[in-house]
């Protein structure tokens, strides 16, 4: 005690110095609560909302009110920002780039107009655009039907409370020209009360249902890509549920896997069209991207869609999530990164070797499946018989299947690398089988010599070799464009009134 | 002041209070601090050699005196610890499994005996035992070349010493016997002088040079997967670069991919043998386990081949690397888990899809090739020409290569899963083209309908479909077992005296 008293009486100067050091903290802990109070203040400000937004609320302008971060980086979308290293041009022409797509889907809208999948912006200008959808010149007027809009547009919701699921399915897509005019949006996901992630789409429940399944039950962070698999999935339109309708359902019925979908299409003898050169039953895929990202590597760690496509960014202090849906080799430091520490050249380098090897084995697999086809016209041509041809067309059609499995579904040599190659693999075994099988009934015909590979060095000879107007088709489309897209667009303006419309 | 002081003098226990607490933390820190010492100086003496060794020591008893827990560890080599899924068995025989094995090797040694790889302990025992080194009766006896010791006993160093490495390979496998009876040991990757990590066969070496690359510069991370590369890679006996010498050469001139040793191996016109069914000029893999590796994403994030198959372990307060090597499966804690925070039972979930899907297109591709074989031997029966042939041999080579390259590679589906699948899908492309030429030929030649797979549903029909005396090879090997064996070893007991040899 008393060296301690004496201590203090000999220095002075060391009590002025400790109150001097614990002023300085002082002030900066001062700096500190008020920076925290001012970040504080601003959050309170952002989440206050400054409309009020109904439950079902169509126009993400007015979300974006709300929301400004997470609408304006929405509205990014318009920039597709291509990252994959096979896909680096802008609204990249596939059938340009692989004109054997086009043999492939000979007698298929898709032979006419294929490109790599744009940004959310685009949903329903591409629906417009695409040579797939023809030129719908009256409401009645074909090919494609209503369903075809599901995916495209919050619109829909509305339109599916007003004539029902199936009423919405029986129409065509001309049917709602006026009536779908927003792009994807908000209301597609989110509910516009609790901003809570939603299901808006009957067609993922269903097919939970269909798997004895409950989605209601799916946690947060299944929400954040079942959201996502309300369309990135494949799909059909079934003519058999409800009469008159197009009715889009999910082949999971049996499990996820191509095979798994496989033996449901086969249980039901289901046909998406039939060959134009091979007379094959083929199965279009769609894009099943969650169903092969359920089999890679992150879904099984419990990555969710939104953690790579959607990543957390800082904003003003503010912490949101980034609705520039595009792929993360964009966004290397907020996505990858996150996890893996490692350089992001790096990074993407082992991606682009996934890709690499996977392109190397389905462009294989792709040239087969054209020989197989112009091998099965070979056959018609020299008088085959249904009977000969039976097995050859089902072999088609299943090497095709898994080819188009992996080529139609985003992101596949990423999303499940092992997987696809497994699929690919299995593509090609049994195209070999079928190409045997061809090989014997064309020499039981008098050809035993290869059938030349087709001369479809770009996609212009590809389409003439199918026998392709595409002068005609793109004459049609011209005029639809010019003459039917502007009404439609013009009589939502005039019934919206007030009510925006996004997108003039 | 007045106010403290007073504090002060009001509890007087206080200041007992604090003295007591001090002198427990105090007192707990001298016990930390002896743990310390002790550990130390346990650290001091496990590191201190207690015999001398010379740098070319080749007894790793002797070195196990200095490093006992390095040794003990690999005496466990003794038990491999099968861990794959499909590998479940202990000496598991793979022909059995894959009766298929049999007819892709016809006319070649494998065909006759091909376990599962066994733990380093028995390196020098399954020369012995194994059917494909035959039942040699004299040193001059073949069938093997004194070449297969290389990579199987320190043993070889000293030999190679005393009779120059052409030397080596210029003898038989049997002129050794008596010389080669210690198992792989600590001199083969070690310095007895320095305990460095040294590369100990000309073979590495002179492949780095081949590449023009000098392997005296490699890192110590990367000598940990060099050493191993001494034997754990593809390799072949080349017959002319010394004259009357199987000098061991790795095809790594023109880089490490599967097409890369397949072009070399073209460029100089080499095949292994001539296969028996088809008569195509067959290329045998051997173990290309490092070459597939290196395009896995362990080795390029710089993971060794000893970060997963010798973790480090901590015993007696000492960090040792555990030379037991093994599947890492055996020891997810200190392999896997070591980066990967996830539960074991899901990392061995992840590395069983691998082995699965690899295994799916591995098989289709082997019963694919066993088809080939026998088409084209049905082609050579009807009267085929050697002209006619000549495509359809080069596929076949070519396919199996493949084939081989996935299947005889150790943990390929780990250390290189999309690799792998890259490659077996090229392999089914192949042999989809050879066989398409084949069923073209066959038709010529008066037989358009398929050629029937052979009866070989088990190993035993195997051989006896290729035409093998497995009861005259099996008592052959009984009788050199029996009596050659235990001469060797009699004949090295002798002339070693007090110098030891491992393992009567």
């Amino acid at each position: 005690m008393e060296s301690s008293n004496g201590n203090k009486r000999k220095r002075p100067w060391m009590g002025w110095l400790l109150f001097s050091v614990a002023m300085v903290v002082v002030f900066f802990m001062g700096l500190l609560a008020s920076s925290i109070m001012e970040r504080r203040a601003e959050a309170l400000f952002a989440y206050t909302p400054q409309v009020e937004l109904e439950e079902w609320e169509p126009r993400s302008e007015m979300w974006g009110e709300n929301f400004p971060r997470q609408y304006q980086s929405y509205l990014l979308t318009s920039d597709t920002m291509f990252a994959s290293k096979h896909n680096s041009n802008r609204a990249d022409d596939l059938l340009a780039r692989y004109p054997e797509f086009v043999v492939l889907w000979a007698g298929y809208a898709f032979s006419r107009d294929y490109n790599a999948g744009r940004g959310h912006y685009y949903a329903v200008e591409d629906v417009h655009n695409t040579l797939r959808t023809g030129a719908p010149m009256t409401p009645e007027d074909g090919p494609q039907p209503a369903t075809c809009w599901t995916c495209k547009s919050p619109d829909v919701i509305r339109l599916m409370e007003r004539d029902g699921v199936a009423g919405f399915y029986s129409q065509t897509m001309a049917y709602y020209g006026p009536e779908v005019v927003n792009y994807i949006g908000c209301i597609d996901c989110h509910n516009g009360a609790t901003m809570n992630l939603r299901i808006s789409r009957p067609a993922l429940i269903e097919a939970y249902e269909n798997m004895g399944k409950d989605i209601t039950k799916a946690t947060h962070q299944e929400m954040r890509s079942l959201v996502c698999a309300q369309c990135h999935v494949e799909y059909y339109f079934d003519q058999n549920k409800v009469e008159g309708a197009n009715y889009l359902v999910f082949p999971w019925h049996k499990g996820l896997t191509a095979e798994d979908m496989e033996a449901y299409f086969d249980e039901i003898g289901f046909a998406d069209w039939t060959h134009a050169l091979s007379r094959a039953p083929m199965l279009k895929v769609q894009h099943p991207d969650y169903e092969l990202y359920k089999y890679g590597i992150h879904a099984q760690r419990g990555v969710a869609c939104a953690d790579c496509h959607m990543p957390f960014r800082s904003e003003g202090g503010l912490k949101f999530s980034d609705h520039r849906m595009t792929s993360p080799l964009n966004n290397v430091a907020n996505t990858c990164q996150v996890c893996h520490r490692e350089e992001a050249a790096n990074l993407i380098q082992t991606v682009y070797g996934m890709q690499d090897r996977i392109l190397e084995i389905r462009r294989q697999l792709e040239k087969q499946l054209v020989r197989a086809h112009v091998e099965a016209k070979k056959a018609w041509n020299l008088g085959a018989t249904e009977e000969q041809m039976h097995d050859v067309l089902q072999g088609i059609r299943q090497a095709q299947w898994r080819w188009d499995f992996v080529a139609a579904s985003h992101g596949a040599a990423f999303h499940a690398p092992l997987e696809s190659a497994r699929i690919i693999g299995n593509g090609i075994s049994i195209i070999q089988e079928t190409r045997l099988q061809l090989a014997r009934i064309l020499a039981s015909l008098g050809h035993n010599e290869p059938v030349p590979y087709p001369p479809i060095a770009t996609k212009a000879e590809a389409q003439s070799y199918i026998g392709l107007d595409m002068d005609q088709l793109r004459q049609d489309k011209e005029v639809f464009l010019k003459t039917i897209v502007p009404k439609w667009i013009e009589e939502a303006v005039q019934r919206e009134k007030g009510y925006r419309v996004t997108r003039l």
